[in-house]
Parts: C-alpha cells; sequence; structure tokens
C-alpha cells in the first residue's frame, strides 16, 4: 500500500532574510507515519520542512523537503507523475498567502502622487503595482510603515483529486476558537470543494503537548471524535486501511 | 567574567497560526559561547529562540528562551536590571518590522470609500487605521490581495549601552550581494549609531555550510578578517578577553 503523508508548515519568503512562516510542529504527521508504519505493507513518501519534528527513518519511508507552497506543487506534481497512492494524508499547514510586493510610506507615498487610491482603482492598483515592484535583495528598514502586500496561492489540496482520481485523501482544517457546529459545518464545506474523501476538523484551542482534540468527517457524513495526536493517527490508519 | 550572548532570529506574530519569521540558524552564536566556555572564568547568559540551534548545557550558561523583540525587550529589561555584564555579543537577527494591522481587499476598499488615499493623508491614514482594525483571531483566506501592513519595532540595541555603560558590546551586521567598501561603511555607521565597541560585519553571499567571511570592526578602526564561524567565534572571544 502507497501512502503520501504531508506535515509542517510552509514558509513564503519575503526577502533574502525574513519569511512568512504557518505554525506547525509536524508532530501529528510524524504520529500518523508512525501508526502507518506498524502495518508491513505500507511505503510512505513524507513531504515535510526542515524546521517539522519528524518520524524515525524507515527503509519503507521517503522523506521529501520543501519550504514553500510553490515547492509543495512541484513535489506533488513530480510524484504524482511517477506514482498511484492508495492513500494521501495532506496534514501540512500550507500558507493561504505569498508576498507580492512591498512598498515603503515614501515609496507607497510616490506612487500615489501619480494615482490616488480609490475603491474603483483598487483591484488594477493591486495588479499594476505587483507588475512594477522590483523585487529587492533585502527589504530597508529605514521606513516607519511597510506596506507588505501578500496574494493567494493556488489552492493544491483542490488538484489532488484530478490527479489521483482513486486515492483515499484525508484533508485537514484548523481553526481558532469556534462552536463544535461552526467548525463542523466548515470542515464539511472543505471536504466538499475539495473533492476529499475524510477531513480532520480540530480547533488551535484544543491543542497542546498532551491534548489534541479532533473530528473525522467522512463524506458520508460519519464522525470520529478523538483527543490525543495518537488517537487521531490511529483513527485515520484504522479508517484508511479498513 | 560574565557575557550576555543573543543568537538565533526573532518571529513576529500575524496572527495565532502565521509569523514572520528572521533567518538565522544561531550556529554562529552557538560557536562564539562554546569558545567562550573554553575559559573557566566566563559564565553565560544566553538568549536565543526555540528553532535555533543551541550550544552544549554546561553549569556555566543559562538559556533564556524568546520569540518576538517585545520579549526579547522584556529580557534584556530583567536581565540588566539583575546584572552587570563585562561583554555583550548581540548576534541574534532582530525584526526590524512587527505586524500593525492587515486588510482584505474588500476592507480596503470599503476604507478608501470613505476616504480615499493621497500621499498627504498617508502618515495620518497609517495610524488611524493601525487603531482602528481589529485583531483578528485567524486572517480570512477568502480574498485575491491580503495588505499586511508592518510598523518598525524599536531599535533594542541602541538602549544596549544606556543600560551597561561598561560592558563591552559587539554588534552584528548583516548584507546581502554588497561590495567589501559598502559593507564596512554601512557597518561602521551602525557601530556609531548603536554606540556599541566592536561590531561584525557579513554578506549573506559569502555564508554557507562551511564558510563564513565576516570583518570584525573596532570602534578604533581596527579591521579583522575571518573565514568560519569558528574563527569569527576565536576573533570575538580573544578579542573580548585580551
Amino acid at each position: 500500500m502507497k501512502v503520501l503523508i504531508t506535515a509542517g508548515g510552509t514558509s513564503e519568503r519575503i526577502d533574502q532574510v525574513r519569511s512568512i512562516t504557518n505554525h506547525s510542529s509536524g508532530r501529528l504527521g510524524k504520529a500518523i507515519a508512525e501508526a502507518f508504519l506498524t502495518h508491513p505493507s505500507v511505503t510512505i513518501d513524507y513531504v515535510t520542512t526542515q524546521p517539522a519534528v519528524k518520524p524515525s527513518d524507515s527503509e519503507r519511508l521517503t522523506f521529501h523537503l520543501i519550504e514553500s507552497t510553490q515547492e509543495l506543487l512541484d513535489t506533488f506534481e513530480r510524484l504524482m507523475q511517477e506514482k498511484s497512492y492508495d492513500a494521501i494524508i495532506h496534514s501540512m499547514a500550507v500558507s493561504d498567502f505569498t508576498p507580492a510586493f512591498s512598498l515603503s510610506e515614501q515609496q507607497l507615498a510616490e506612487r500615489l502622487s501619480k494615482e490616488s487610491l480609490t475603491p474603483d482603482s483598487l483591484s488594477s492598483w493591486l495588479e499594476a503595482t505587483e507588475q512594477s515592484v522590483s523585487k529587492e535583495a533585502k527589504i530597508s528598514s529605514d521606513t516607519d510603515y511597510l506596506v507588505l502586500t501578500l496574494k493567494k496561492t493556488p489552492k493544491i489540496i483542490r488538484s489532488l483529486r484530478q490527479w489521483q482520481p482513486k486515492a483515499t485523501i484525508v484533508g485537514f482544517k484548523l481553526l481558532v476558537d469556534v462552536s463544535k457546529e461552526q467548525l463542523l459545518e466548515v470542515a464539511k464545506k472543505s471536504l466538499i470543494t475539495n473533492q476529499t474523501d475524510y477531513i480532520l476538523a480540530n480547533d488551535l484551542t484544543q491543542i497542546n503537548e498532551t491534548r489534541h482534540h479532533g473530528y473525522l468527517l467522512s463524506k458520508n457524513g460519519e464522525v470520529t471524535e478523538a483527543y490525543t495526536k495518537q488517537e487521531i493517527a490511529q483513527c485515520i490508519v484504522s479508517t484508511i486501511l479498513k
């Protein structure tokens, strides 16, 4: 059985010394990989980041290190051309945004002196500015405010079903301090939009060193509850293997 | 002899799941601490971050973990009220900017419909917007562009001389892809502005796994060149101890 697991959080470079990073320790992905590896028939491609906690080495596990959303996309495209996976567990926290351009207060003022910014011109202004601002080596620190404009990254999870029509796909949804009803509703929508078979829904306020409360939703509407990373890992592995 | 060393890179939270991080492995700070610890009279307060590489444990070394520029400031103020240091080696990559507010394209358009943005109104608009935008738990990903506005952090290095008038202070300056002349000029200015005794000037393009090219400038105009992290560490330690 061929399994693809992603874990950790991507980083998007602002310049050569700064990045925007999505927090994710990688510990849940590690628990899932280790639970899978107790089954001798499983081989794993494990896509993760340098700072993430990693599962122990195994002959049946291959690491693929990435940093940015673009590198994740490139790695997925390469792996999925080569292989058919039985299951894809996409637990990585992927950046929703990547830096498009940054302007110091003075640079922004200079641009505004040529064209003031109105609600109607905003969209075209953002696009034109992105095209015309050169990517500097390192941002100058000589400004009180720095306007860093980010643009949406491609929603990679939406391509998984297209690339691997037969795989069992598990997506993840992390929200912050919402009710159980809201969490399950948002997760269900995400499951439908992204055409995954399951989604693990969790809330940051329900996660700490020892506890990790999550719900595994299936596309048929079943909900299984778990309270630790090990329980979540077991729940995902037994669901995939059954 | 009491030494304070900082190492690693600070992170500034954008929201509960994202941060802006300054890249710094902490390996140079580790080398400096280990070079100091070969001298039995030295005790070290070592201020660093969770992801940074750390020197080996020693009874003469105390770790202080921080994340943000504000936490660094708080830790400095606490340590410097308690102690007088003989030397301060401030190798940490400190964030120049911290998130002030973020607006989706739609939120920005709504604000522009009340007041369009012109060069003259820009400064007051930035300040007023910072005051009025609520800090959300997690940024919505439902926007093509996200305008993240950052504001300058306090220049902590400028306070070191005031807090510790008698300490030998070593600052660090990292530039990207400049000439030797430019690097030394910028470093010299920084040394004067920040009232440090020495500054280690280095260029990111001259740093890799095995090599770390740097210049140690003194306030008297002496320049010492080094080619690895170990050489830089030795150079700083022998300069401080002589």
